[in-house]
């Protein structure tokens, strides 16, 4: 593995370069920090250089991917928050390329999605080799490593079933609804997925607080689960559902407004922090 | 418009061209005649060479978009077969670009997908540029012309809800389960997609006829939805849902099995035909 934590960004000299952290950096401070950069890219593999950079913009971790693929109702004190049945298989949905952001961009909201706005912190996998019918007990052999996302969701176009036909994708599909980072971890840095605490804060609030041992499908299923007659690309970013906790089911509701802040925490890997810029 | 049915094929010399078919050609016809070469792509524009070439091999009009964008309930019949009601907004779900196939392939179908196989004939639409935050009034400015798909499902996998949570997409994603083409009809030869007659056949046998007419929303509101704040790419693909007569709701079922020849003729393009070749 030629890398602990993989991050993108733009250097000095306008150049765009995978990099790689050897320690756990506050994602502000990446910004401005030396990091080693990594010849190659995620499909062809990467590889060490020995020479430096300094970060001038921190991007994505990976460059626009194939599909993001997303579960829906994947933990057990969500799933009851809702009052809704366990399927027998996962719920996917997924979102476009052009939903990919940063993890310090502003996301534009667009006027019509601006009334029932919210979030969603979920452990992101990064897909590290073309997949398909890849067993669960096969998956950690094509997992590139984990990030951390924000399902960002425009509840008035999700919900109720009369808006959208219960489909879930179109309300969380808007351009820049995915903000993923800071960095790729490693396999060596996170041995077990299922072992992580998270936290996601509204201007500071604490809103979603669990662990990934809450999941229902591991993350070795979801692959087996996505991969069956299905090619999963390289570079793919799998968002592995969301604890309780959400602005939805809050009393009163707990949206989102113009130029608050979201911060998504998962231990070993980093933050996102994103502000919301409605759009006029 | 360099075009008036725009395809994609291999030539004798094995290497890939878009072509222009002059006339509407029977799609088995098509493999085998000459048709006039076209330089450049969907993306940056298409011009006349006044080359020509032989076609080997057709391949699916488009390359690989960058997502498949799919409508359910767009047809009042079929809403009414569903026993549904009609959302407020069209019911958006969406295939990987790896869910592409061409208009004369065999479909392998995994072998957890050959219970309930399903058929979807439906209009679907090219986009010629990219499009975000546009009206109903400005659609057909960004739309590159029309071709046919069929929307292959593995109801399975997509129906009751206490299998998928009731999102649709997975059933309808596996590899290859978007066939499209034969050809991109043009505008000029598809001045009005909302007066369409086709027509889906199961071994020869009708089981959906229609007319677009029946569509609950129309193409040029179906782009103003899915352009709402989220940019879709040139060369997408746009399935924009389909007629009443899918096997799920005859009685008994109308289910596909091994071997079976789903074809889908819309007039003025051409027709799909493609074999379900069950996986052992």
């Amino acid at each position: 593995m030629a890398f602990e934590r993989l991050i993108r960004f733009v250097a000095g000299d306008g150049k765009t370069y995978y990099g790689n952290l050897t320690k756990e950096t506050p994602t502000v401070e990446i910004e401005g920090s030396n990091v080693e950069i990594l010849s190659g890219d995620i499909q062809s593999g990467l590889s060490k250089t020995g020479k430096e950079a300094t970060v001038s913009k921190l991007l994505p971790p990976i460059e626009k991917p194939n599909i993001i693929l997303c579960v829906g109702l994947n933990y057990r004190q969500h799933a009851e928050e809702c009052n809704l049945a366990i399927p027998s298989f996962p719920t996917i949905f997924t979102k476009p390329p052009d939903a990919l952001a940063g993890p310090l961009d502003d996301i534009p909201i667009h006027k019509d999605c601006q009334s029932q706005l919210d979030y969603e912190g979920e452990l992101t996998v990064i897909i590290g080799k073309d997949a398909k019918n890849v067993s669960a007990a096969n998956a950690p052999d094509y997992i590139l490593g984990y990030t951390i996302g924000n399902d960002i969701s425009a509840r008035n176009f999700q919900l109720p079933v009369s808006v959208s036909g219960g489909q879930f994708g179109y309300a969380k599909s808007f351009d820049k609804f995915a903000p993923i980072g800071p960095c790729i971890a490693s396999p060596v840095v996170i041995p077990d997925p299922q072992k992580l605490k998270y936290t996601t804060k509204v201007n500071g609030e604490v809103r979603q607080k669990t662990s990934t041992d809450d999941m229902i499908y591991t993350v070795a299923q979801i692959v087996e689960h996505l991969t069956r007659g299905t090619t999963v690309r390289a570079g793919t970013a799998i968002m592995t559902g969301t604890p309780s906790g959400v602005g939805l089911f809050m009393e009163p509701k707990g949206f989102v407004g113009n130029g608050d802040l979201v911060e998504v925490e998962v231990e070993g890997i980093g933050y996102l922090r994103n502000r919301m810029v409605f759009e006029k």
